[in-house]
């Protein structure tokens, strides 16, 4: 190897190599560009939340998840902050539940209680999903339940879909608004059998994303009665997202929505081919090791700096990437893989091979 | 006139009309797609607030603000609720004043109060711009004085500069944080003749707009302190308008920054000129009476239905289009017009010969 393919970063080497077993491609101008191309320059932008171009994808997804009605938001952590709001002001109760590796809770910097002055219960063990026992042994007042379908942070696990009916039925009984935090939630639809639509009926309202196995540039919908969508309405123009064009990300998102929610069975069933090859390599386990969605997360028990250095390795002279990053867990690390356009491409020969060097580099080299 | 002609509404003859004394142009995909035409599609995209793309533009605005640093927002909305909240906080106060028709109290559905809990005091009289009396004449504590300039709702007036300075000594001196509301501040330039670092060395904190008298897509800037934009940053998250991808916004905003900053002198003084034109016509005046930025208001002494036949039979017979739609104000209505790139399009004898057949239509049909 010379100097500059030592000095490389194994983000640098992934996006080098021919082959990734991860994701749509790079996030670059070019999906935005390949949305807008087909469609007529002359068409109208949406207008602060009204107008055709908006109207109609609303209508589209609240159809898709079978509620009355849906609204496009700029993002998620918008939308979801919102959900729980109104289920707060309605029953009065300023107080939700949800697992404690939730999006809510790691990734938006306290925002439900700065802004909103919601307090959160944290249910249930971080490693594992969110159980009926958990719900029902609950001593406080919620509002609201959030669910997380598949919970991200532990490689996306799901909940068998019994429990998640005997959850909605307990909280249909007690009064609490049940949420679904589905950013991933077409993701799940080839494990648990059933469409978009079944799952959402589970719940009182539904929050989904277009950039995850979607692949989209930006946007959400939140979906649900019409009297709520309405108040969601309200707080989305009082956070600040009611923009006077959202039609960059809704066109995109209709537009990739179209072109991969079909393929969802597809990357499940890849995600699985993938998870069962990197479980047979020596120091390297998936979680779940059966993945139930198009993602799962990679353990190397290796340290950091051992394992990146063999992933630059593996996609410079094997050409295949399988992350850009690893995140330091002490002896060992970890990254997320996510199934989607790319994987299909990847030649079986190359990748066995590939992954059969990497077992062998993490088992003897010293 | 046949029967589809009487049957248009007034925005579909001003969308039909060859010329158009207001704005841009349509806010159409074209807009976005002119924009990112000459950018190389494997140009990354940024990244929840970070990468090449959104940093550099950010610092290019800073420098055009003379402020420190600044942050890219999706929305003005999302901006000045959270500059006003810093201040706040910092200060312990949670009192801010503006002027009565400031969007904040307009257009934002109770925010500050709702998400923020921060208290208005609205300041002076409603249809003039606030003045250094209005400010020293406060009895109420409060972290910060927002300052909208030019004032949108009446016109779009401005103080004197020497008022502005006095206002800004006097903040400084109490201690009271001034923030500006520059949604059109590259607009006012040319009136003030100063820079826009110039008029923002005035203030601790300011907003831009990039859809307003710049003609992009949406998006915005607030700019300020480096400590004060790195809070903003935690807030913009809070809010949900920490994205993925901004850059369909920051793209759009750069680009038509660069195309029509140069035109503000050109639009200010066709707006004076096209002031004077309308001021001679019998039953309107405008307001102000001379603008002092891109924009002012016309009022017509007329009830809107008959000012709204008039305006259609303008664009349908003369070809100019005056405004798409007018405001009802019992005997009277009105319209904003903003001038931008479609003015120096219209021929000037058919706009003259066109305005006299407007007023005489305006004096005499009955």
């Amino acid at each position: 190897m010379n100097d500059q393919a030592q000095s490389m970063t194994l983000a640098e080497a992934f996006g080098g190599a021919t082959f990734r077993v991860n994701g749509n491609g790079p996030r670059n101008l070019d999906v935005l560009k390949e949305a807008l191309e087909p469609i007529d320059g002359k068409t109208f932008s949406d207008h602060y939340g009204n107008g055709e171009l908006i109207e109609q994808f609303q209508q589209q997804m609240a159809e898709v998840l079978g509620k009355p009605a849906a609204v496009f938001f700029p993002s998620g952590t918008m939308a979801q902050q919102i959900a729980l709001r109104i289920w707060c002001d309605r029953s009065g109760i300023k107080r939700v539940a949800y697992h404690p590796l939730s999006h809510l809770e790691l990734h938006e910097q306290d925002a439900l209680k700065e802004l909103h002055h919601i307090e959160s219960i944290l249910i249930g063990d971080k490693d594992r999903v969110t159980t009926l026992e958990d719900v029902t042994s609950m001593t406080e007042d919620i509002s609201c339940l959030l669910l997380e379908l598949p919970q991200r942070e532990i490689g996306g696990q799901l909940p068998p879909y019994e429990e998640l009916e005997a959850i909605a039925d307990h909280c249909r009984q007690r009064g609490i608004r049940l949420h679904l935090d589905g950013a991933r939630l077409f993701e799940i639809t080839p494990y648990y059998g059933k469409t978009a639509a079944e799952i959402c009926s589970l719940f009182d309202s539904v929050y989904i994303s277009f950039y995850k196995g979607i692949g989209g540039v930006a946007g959400a919908i939140l979906a649900g009665d019409t009297d709520v969508m309405q108040e969601a309405k309200v707080w989305k123009h009082r956070h600040g997202g009611n923009l006077i064009s959202l039609y960059p990300y809704i066109l995109s998102s209709k537009y990739y929505y179209e072109q991969r929610v079909g393929k969802m069975g597809e990357y499940y069933e890849q995600a699985k081919e993938l998870a069962a090859l990197l479980n047979r390599c020596s120091h390297i386990h998936t979680v779940p090791e059966v993945p139930v969605s198009n993602m799962f997360h990679v353990h190397m028990e290796r340290p950091i700096e051992f394992v990146r250095e063999v992933l630059k390795e593996l996609a410079q002279q094997h050409d295949i990437g399988l992350s850009s990053y690893v995140v330091d867990q002490g002896d060992s690390c970890t990254f997320e893989c996510t199934i989607g356009d790319k994987y299909a491409l990847v030649p079986q020969q190359q990748l066995h091979e590939a992954l059969r060097w990497l077992g062998e580099e993490l088992a003897n080299r010293v």
